[in-house]
């Protein structure tokens, strides 16, 4: 494969056509910073076709050729974040409307309606002529999608989006009377007599209390509404990418952003590699972890082999639009950063942006330089991430990430409920929820894990965690049995698998399909006040969320946990029921930062990979036997790895504040 | 009157349009938790006419007979909540519209315009098939019209609501002459040139900082504007009653949730029997005291003889929508609840919901059984709740509530404008402020009163209390005279008075003709700062809210409480008039969470019924001597009651948590 | 000049049109409340023209004539701020559109669009007719142009609103290229092909999650924004001023109430006098004084020389609309607030308002008498403060205010682009920062000082400071130097200067021309997290806001403050350049809470007037040797003042709650 998906970059974005008089200093100075990849066009278009048709290739010419003639590569951005005011008024139907009605219209980004065919249409045409132009250019490495697709505005109130919905409603149930009978419409006399007649969600009598835009519908209608609102994207960058693929062969990404909106499985479906841009604050290092392994996992193939990612975006320094954000980086941080996404499976670590946006929205955001041209605060910062890159580089590619055991299944149709349909609990995040309660001990144990979608092959894991996600399908159910009785361990819960595909309850059970493969009857769901309940005969737990009770009917379940107050007193609240050589584990409930103590329970005796070490320092294995291990410390503090992992006396090595070490299975560490 | 006027019923919502293979499994379901009333057909529109005119009576035919086959009775609803598509697809005109001109459409329920001469006729339409078929089916006990009207959105902006408004203020002030004179509309060049000029309150610029989609109107209309949108659903109710009329003459009841907006005035003026849905958890009982009270006084008569009321919606569990949202009840709470519901008054105790709903909005709602057909978290209880009300009502037939000596007014006008026009003070909340500073101090003393109608008879009463009612009609105080000459005692205050019927300030006096009558001279109103005052020459009190200094003008009024701090040191805030054999008392300012201490000084030598318990402990008399008494202990702790009440040395009794003790005069408690 | 100018005032706002009946009882209540000011005919469109081109004058005939006959000067005010109904019915153009296309319609106040020729031509209309009649009306003293502009509502979206935008830009920019070039629009493809393309800022995808109606824009587009909208209002003044004059030589004013809409250079432009409505409580005094010096430096001569200024509204006791806002003041209070107001230069304390609403929407606001004629709760109060003001009255006319040594300025473009563009950091606030951490530490030191706008002359004044003005034009660095030379100390920042007068970052240099003026680079701006710094050598300060690092070049530049933590450290925050016999101080940060530290630092060797006192004790110096001051005790507790103020060994002289003291050089305090 290309250049892009086997080096290791340190890339910024970079405007050249707002700074045409700076391009040799910008470009001796990245080279100072130790920077070999520039992320140029995102927001160009005015710049390239300032005119409909018209179009002026001499800035970028020059600024490829130059970084070219400089050893830079160049990932090529569409501009189709940007579309120009020329553009949108000759084509009004372009724009974006919102739930009221209100066009979004030209002074920000964003407001090209993604389900206008005029709009892609348009779209098509200067991607295209970028392609043709810019396909085969040396310096050329790779090519971005749009920016960010739905990460500011999303929802589409068009009569063309009206009738896309009604497009995608009709693939997926058919007819009217499906439609009806899956989402049991006839509550509140919902009825459809046809799928044209079923509404864009806009305001609602119910709820209107609440304040927002969008009123109380239907869960099934709003769960459906986040999928198809996601595969808008997912057309829309499809389209760019069969542009582009005409005239050039360099892999394609997008820089997708909020995984809630654009799901993973639509962000990544049809590029070649998968990005996103982050902006993580040093305390929160587990969700940047998180992230990671999502998008690892969104490329990664039946056989557990990955292609490396992108992040395409991080501040070198602080975040900031009209006003400042995050406080800056603590000195030393960025070259952890950069090493750890590196470790995760990334190859390159983009900042943005170069130079600071002298107008606009964003003038107060971090940038390598500033707008008058002086090295910005994070500088320093800068160089060491170039250092530890290069520095890296060698044994990353040697030793690719090392496969897992666990992999943790992310739901498309989950994720969309708990947007914008039910969301359960109110504590119930799709994203948040995950991290806090699931990554969090696990990274707290060192334990080395994938994230995959639930309609990916995940029977080469020995372990399968299905939390959060209130959608399991029943599909997934029935593959389970051979893997199970094969050994396979499947975690199923908190507030898993209660409902059906199409958002409803389940009847057959409570929890669908699994009450019968767990060999149990779940009594009943609710969300609990102040419950405590036992674990594994011992612990006592505060238990929240949206939950469940459940009888053991099987011989062979067996309660784990019970309720100890409330009117759910001695009810389970977790049963366990061996199948085969494996086992099924299902929560009813969260024990609410305790989930690391049901872990280690459950792995008593487990050898999973696991790699001890003082929180904020994690280790990532590479390699297919695990032979290297990239421990980074991406905390102030000084702190340790517990070396070789598990198993073993194994040696406290200390690590200092944001330093990395590679370690060696076999051999004194490095 | 009908058996649903006479009878006490243990009720349940039961949907079986939507679960039409389960019903025989539900009726068997519902005998074994003793349940004898099923509530009906609520939103059941679509399910009951198809198309428009195309009638599905089969599966309302079978649920009907079944119930009676299974001895229950039928509470009908009228399912005007929740039209279908095909209504309001031909006819647009029947969608209500926001403020600013929205539409709310299909996808939610109350999207129906209550002003819309068009859907009212469709209303009658399907509400006279509805009565014309089952009006007379034996299983019939009674109607319910609509579902919980205005509890969602309210206010109406479609140019019918204009003519009915318009309507509305001609029936009030005749001419413009008038209104401009009564509203005083010459503040801020407000004249009207006529009734057709008023509009129907927008958003304004003075206020608009406020966020709130309605702005800051002229306090007199968005008073007018508050009583004229309740007007609109009692006549919306009118129609109804007089549909079925015609062809039933069962009693017919609406479910009103909120009592700001659809004023109990208009729910119940045209309906036989009161009804409500109430959500109360078990910290807030006293506010579920209030409530019913306030269903008790809104049918009853001159000689304080009442009819029952319906608690037709409760939950078995937990409430919540599409996400959880109280935590379930404790263990026994359900049985003191419904036993409490019936000392007060009502005669059935309905749950919100039979089945879960398995799709739409509500799903996380508890109910008495799962969507999968299991016994829900509250199925203990509700079987409990059924052997409480069995076992109560022989007593509470045979000895109807007492008649109270203290009447608490409420006042149409007073609501109104507290909730849409002048609050006077951040803190005063037409309900909320009543609760908890009139009704907790008179529970935690155990007094019994009524709640009335300023507009009802109150003469029978020898205590009448007016607080948080700034509009008290100057006709009421004609009618005092005499009562307080024949030993009423009026309480007057805190926030009672200060606003004509016009929600204008009086200029004959800061309270109105209420100054004449308690011989002093109101100085000034103001929200104070941290005041305080004395009170029957002792406490000191923290004094808050819209507060009035008085000054005594005629000799036999004397000042009862001083302020003591602030500009205004040494005024009073409170003076007494003995009038007759009665007196006057007027409260100037609120003793925050201190009126019990104020009433206590002012029934010191009274021999108002009174009966002490423990906080949570509830006693309610019955009978026309009170004669017997419930004590309902609402709390999950041991309580007690002092038995006999008041006078005499009386005893201890104790209360088990959750328990329910019936108490006679004159003889040992049972 | 006219007695306006010359006299001293007791006012009221007073509305004869609603209280006809009320007249003579209203003016001797006046009189024996010491009031010799009556402001008539704020609202009174309706009653003065109650159909189109019909005036009724009796009434206002009348209320001028006895106002006369009790010897009481009358403020005429124009009526525009309330179009009546029939004009707004016949003219529907006449009506403000917010942004979202709604109308604000009849009902409030401020509803009229200020960019309408319509309107415009009709508010001529009544205020000629007003000027023609009652323009030398032997009690007539001046004028009042509308009421509080921009108060309320402000933007503006009518189709007449888009073409002045326009005009406005194409004024400023000359033509779109200059106008994408200095708004730098080529970032994000914002390029306009023409002005007419530019857009009323609507709501942006970026920025929808904010939830304000209008999103986020372009920063340069959003500062022109806010200038526009402020110049409607000035243009507005404008033509009325010009109307009256035909008529009129009463000195003419407008009461500004939002300094950050209504920017004060177009407030009091084209008015004779400055004038604001105040509702200040007792703990902010310093941002009474604040205001006041604002109003004070508005129509101050190049040699310092100023008008008096009125203070159009204050209340006589509380706050309040429909509901009480502020608590009553504390007796005492009033009186020393009217005589700080004098003392800073003012010389009419008016009240809002005499008689109270009885109607509309302000009927919970304190008043001078109750609706029904009683003395309010502040009566005693203001009759303090009428004897205070005669007390003062003969001193303040002999010795003038002071003029000062130290020049604050303020500056359009900045206000407008931190209230509406980019604050840069969430703490700036273009009115509550220089309050906070300017203004009350110059008065915790005693320090006299003016505020001046940065288009006025300030070279005379010694010390000039520069604060929290992102914009610091070009012209007036140029003009620095020679004033420098001749010892002038110009103290820039914190977050000054750091934006072009386009609204863009400086390309010169962080800080523009400044940089090269002090000798130093700045190496960067960011909003740093928890930063601390040293500061002359010695104070370790909390250093917070939109920050810089800076890098002394010139010899005689002199780092001043280090930071001391972070990525920053060791880079210097502040410098100091001398210049001739001047210096200028480059602050890089906001030492919160601290500027008083700096302050003392910087002039420990100068020779300020500087008059300890007491904090709440105000001490203001008159006469142009400064050989009087006023000392007023705002506060309730008794205070000192250290006399004779600076060097010396000076007395602390006692000053009893709320009590003022006239205090003379060289002779022993009266």
């Amino acid at each position: 494969m290309s250049r892009l998906a086997t080096g290791f970059f340190h890339g910024t974005a970079w405007y050249p056509e707002l700074w045409q008089d700076c391009i040799d200093e910008d470009i001796a100075l990245m080279r100072a910073a130790g920077i070999d990849l520039v992320r140029i066009g995102e927001f160009a278009w005015s710049s390239l076709e300032s005119r409909e048709g018209c179009y002026e290739w001499s800035w970028l010419d020059d600024a490829m050729d130059r970084a070219y003639d400089a050893g830079m590569a160049v990932l090529l951005c569409t501009p189709t974040c940007t579309p120009p005011l020329w553009l949108t008024s000759a084509y009004p139907e372009t724009l974006r409307r919102d739930v009221d009605g209100r066009v979004f219209g030209h002074g920000s980004r964003g407001h090209g309606s993604l389900v206008s065919r005029r709009y892609r249409s348009l779209c098509r045409g200067i991607v295209t002529a970028l392609a043709r132009r810019y396909g085969a250019h040396p310096a050329l490495v790779g090519w971005q999608i749009d920016n960010e697709l739905l990460g500011d505005a999303d929802g589409e109130y068009s009569d063309e989006a009206r009738r896309c919905w009604h497009a995608f409603l009709r693939e997926r149930y058919g007819d009217v009377t499906a439609l009806n009978r899956r989402w049991a419409t006839a509550v509140w006399s919902q009825t459809y007599p046809a799928i044209e007649n079923v509404p864009l969600p806009g305001k609602t009598p119910f709820g209107c209390w609440t304040g927002r835009p969008v009123g109380k519908h239907h869960t099934s209608l709003m769960t459906d509404w986040g999928d198809f609102i996601s595969s808008t994207a997912r057309s829309f960058i499809a389209e760019q990418v069969t542009a582009i693929r005409e005239h050039s062969t360099a892999p394609i990404t997008h820089n997708a952003i909020s995984p809630t909106r654009v799901l993973p499985e639509d962000a990544y479906a049809d590029v070649d590699l998968a990005a996103t841009d982050l902006y993580r604050t040093p305390d929160k290092m587990w969700t940047l972890a998180s992230r990671l392994d999502l998008l690892r996992g969104s490329k990664m193939t039946a056989d557990r082999t990955m292609r490396p990612f992108l992040v395409t975006e991080t501040s070198p320094s602080q975040n900031g639009g009209t006003e400042g954000g995050h406080p800056p980086h603590p000195r030393g941080f960025l070259a952890a950063e950069a090493a750890l996404m590196l470790a995760l499976g990334g190859n390159a670590f983009c900042y943005w942006l170069w130079r600071q946006q002298r107008a606009g929205i964003e003038h107060c955001h971090g940038s390598v330089i500033t707008a008058w041209g002086s090295p910005g605060l994070g500088w320093e910062d800068v160089c060491a991430a170039g250092r530890a890159i290069a520095c890296l580089a060698p044994t990353l590619r040697a030793h690719p990430p090392a496969p897992a055991d666990i992999a943790i299944l992310h739901s498309r149709r989950s994720t969309a409920m708990l947007e914008r349909g039910a969301r359960l609990w109110e504590g119930l995040h799709p994203v948040g929820s995950l991290d806090e309660e699931v990554y969090r001990p696990l990274l707290e144990r060192g334990i080395w894990r994938d994230r995959r979608s639930d309609t990916d092959d995940w029977t080469r894991y020995r372990v399968v965690i299905s939390a959060f996600t209130p959608i399991i399908p029943d599909a997934l159910v029935e593959r389970m049995e051979p893997w199970l009785m094969n050994g396979g361990t499947w975690i199923v819960g908190p507030m898993s698998g209660c409902r059906t595909d199409d958002a409803t309850v389940p009847v057959v059970g409570g929890l669908g399909p699994i009450d019968a493969l767990a060999g149990m009857r779940t009594r009943w769901t609710a969300v609990l006040g102040a419950a405590h309940g036992s674990f594994g005969g011992r612990e006592q737990h505060e238990l929240v969320g949206y939950a469940c009770g459940f009888e053991p009917i099987a011989d062979d379940c067996r309660a784990i946990g019970i309720y100890t107050d409330g009117p759910q007193a001695g009810v389970p609240w977790a049963v366990e029921r061996r199948i085969g050589r494996g086992r099924v584990v299902v929560l009813g409930a969260l024990p609410r930062g305790q989930m690391g103590a049901v872990f280690d329970e459950l792995w008593r005796e487990s050898d999973l990979w696991q790699c001890r070490s003082s929180w904020g320092v994690m280790v990532v294995p590479r390699g297919r036997r695990r032979e290297v291990a990239i421990a980074v410390n991406t905390s102030a503090e000084p702190g340790w790895v517990m070396w070789p992992p598990r198993g073993g006396p194994g040696k406290r090595l200390p690590i200092e504040p944001h330093a990395v070490r590679v370690l060696r299975m076999g051999s004194s560490p490095l």
